[in-house]
Parts: C-alpha cells; structure tokens; sequence
C-alpha cells in the first residue's frame, strides 16, 4: 500500500466527516466559514473584533484549531461566544471529523454564523474540507505580495481574502495592487476586503458581507 | 495498515537519506543548514542579505524548497552562488530524499556552508531530519510574540532563533523579552539573534556564528 492510497482514503473519508456537517449546519441555518493563514497573520485579533461588531447582530461561534494550547480559546471566550479548542497535538490542519466532534459537543440553537479558525498553516488546510460554506484567506501585508504565487491552492479554494495590518503599509515594501494582481491570476473569482484589525479600519464591507451572508434571524 | 504505520515508515526511509546526505557533506567539510519559518518571515530576504555579507568570506551554496514558482532561486542566483529550486508541488515540506537527489546536482567541491531554505511553514518540516547540523527558526516580529507556544516543535528541534524584522518594533505590540521567555520555555537551549535583514541591523552576530561555524578553507 502505498502512501498516497492512503491519503486518499484520508481524504475521501474527510468528505464524509464534511457532507454530515453540512447536513447537520443547514439543518439549523447556520453559516460556516472556514479561516485560514499563516502563522502571525493576525486571524484571532480579526476574529475578535470580527465578533465585536456581530454582537447584538449575529449570534456566532467559534471553533478553534492549534497545534498547541488553547490561548486562542481563552481569547475568543471572553466575548461570551460558544467556543470549543481543538488541539492537534502537532497535526498540521484540522479535519471533517474533528470538526464534527466539536460541532456535537456544541449548543448552536440559537447560532446563525460558525468560523472556524484553521491551525496556522498556509499549505495543509487547503486540502481539508470541514463542511464550510466559505474558505477565507487571511494574509498580511508583512508577508508580501508574493506569497499568492508561492501558495497558489489556498488562494485557488478560497472565495474570500482579507487583505490585514493595511495600518503598517507606510513601514513595508508591499504592493497591494501586485498582491491582488498575484492572486487574482489564481483565483479570479476572490473578493477582496483590505482591513486593519488592529486599528478597525476597513472592517465595515467585511461586516456587510457576513451579514448578507447569514440567514434573517427568528 | 494504518496511516501512522505509512507515517513512521516514512519517516524512517527519510533518516536513512538524512544520514546519505551527512556522509555526503562530511567529505567535503560542508556544513549544512535548514531554515525554517513562516510564509513571509523574511526568509528569503535574510538569506539574500546573509549570502552578500558572505561573499569573498565563505563558499556558500543554497537549496530551495518552495511549493511553487522558482522566484525564490531566481533571487538567490544573482549572488553567483551555486543554486538548486526544488518545487514540492503542493508538498508542505522538504524531505531528504529531495535534498539528497538535489545535493548530487550540485558542485560543492569549494563550497563550505550550504543553506536550505524550506517551505515556508511552522509545523510539518520540524518532523523532518533534512541531514542538517542546525535548524535555524526565524521568526518575524509581525507574527506575535506567541508563536513560540502555539508552534513549540519547531522552536524546540531548532538551534538558533533569528527574530527579523526589528525595524517595524516601534509599529507593533511584539515584546521581543516576552517572546525569548516563551521560546526559551519551550527549548531553554536556543541561541537568538535580533536583527532586520531589510535594514541590516543586527546581522553582525549572526554572520560571526557563521563564520565561527564553518571549517577553514583550504
């Protein structure tokens, strides 16, 4: 048996984990978004102020995937959202099924929008699919605007880039229009939102697009 | 079979060309380093800014992993030194057996240190031997002074940590003292050098270790 028979008995058995997620969110309305970058992109800040502007909007929750501790968790519980932590104890992604095992343990009556924040990781998520309805690429002007070229797969299965730290682009050599240029050759279909967790700038259009995107509340 | 059965098996054929590729570089007095980060930590840059300070010094020579495009072998080639691209194709890391096919491309009868710059991740190429003498972490003020806890194995299988970009400090919230204890918890045997590869600030100490690393040439 050769490794990649296995991967892809990995993979078609994630697809199974993915397909009893989707039946399981749609059930109960809910949105789920699939948050990827790499490490230090700044996804947990953007995710906490993200959740800020939902409040008293949208109900949401959170699921959280690392390598190691459950900071992120501690973090994102503080804005009294349902949060559970996955640990992979070094496992490079998450996968359908620990996903699904989180969801279950979760009570998402009352919740219209689920992120899921990927481990930090710009190659291995890519080739997960968690049952989300969008994959988001987050990716911060500190990394360049080369990086869509040289991780095409995350920029290709996405729908979604969340161009962040526009507030340190005095301080850097990176084009924003090369960086756009870059992915678009990818992916023509992404949509861009450029933003700055940290000082809350651009993050209106981002708010606009997940509300268009959830379901009108009961 | 399961997969950790293929995984270990794997791993197992990987140290066998780890230990070719030892016995390789032995012979000829190489020193062989394998650099591990983030997509977007500078890596690049550093090893561009490393190889001029470099020349007429040490014979150097590099190899580089990317999961696609050849830009980054593009750069390095201006330096006039010896320069081998591998493209893992979606991989997320180099293995030894792509180095080792890599080396034996190479003429490195003058060369003296050899860099190998991996894909840019900071979780899947820490579980593999590249036959190196070091792994070198850089990690860049711009991805959080948490990075140490979220991401431990790399820090912990790596000699020194190279903490790029400095010159953006007075921009962030990255307290460099917070992050050497949070490293240091995590491998209390770490070697650090401060430093901007944009500016060339702090490159000094690290050109010495170097330098003081490297077999006399004839």
């Amino acid at each position: 048996m050769s490794v990649i028979t296995v991967e892809r008995k990995v993979l078609k058995k994630n697809d199974q984990y993915a397909l009893e997620i989707r039946e399981h969110v749609a059930l109960q309305k809910i949105v789920v978004l699939n948050l990827l970058s790499s490490p230090g992109s700044g996804k947990t800040t953007l995710l906490e102020k993200t959740l800020e502007k939902l409040k008293n909007r949208i109900n949401t929750a959170v699921i959280e995937g690392d390598v190691q501790t459950d900071q992120d968790a501690v973090r994102i519980a503080r804005h009294n959202v349902p949060v559970v932590q996955i640990v992979t104890n070094g496992g490079c992604h998450l996968d359908a099924a620990l996903v699904l095992d989180a969801l279950k343990q979760m009570d998402l009556s009352a919740v219209r929008l689920l992120f899921i924040e990927n481990v930090g990781n710009l190659v291995c998520p890519a080739g997960f699919d968690l049952g989300e309805h969008h994959k988001i690429v987050i990716a911060g002007t500190t990394e360049g605007d080369d990086k869509p070229l040289k991780y095409p797969k995350t920029f290709r299965v996405a729908d979604v880039c969340l161009i962040n730290k526009i507030d340190l682009l005095p301080y850097l050599d990176f084009n924003v229009d090369v960086f756009i240029e870059n992915a678009a050759k990818t992916n023509p279909g992404l949509t861009f939102f450029q933003l700055s967790a940290k000082t809350g700038e651009g993050l209106g259009p981002w708010i606009d697009w997940l509300e268009n995107r959830t379901v009108a509340q009961p």
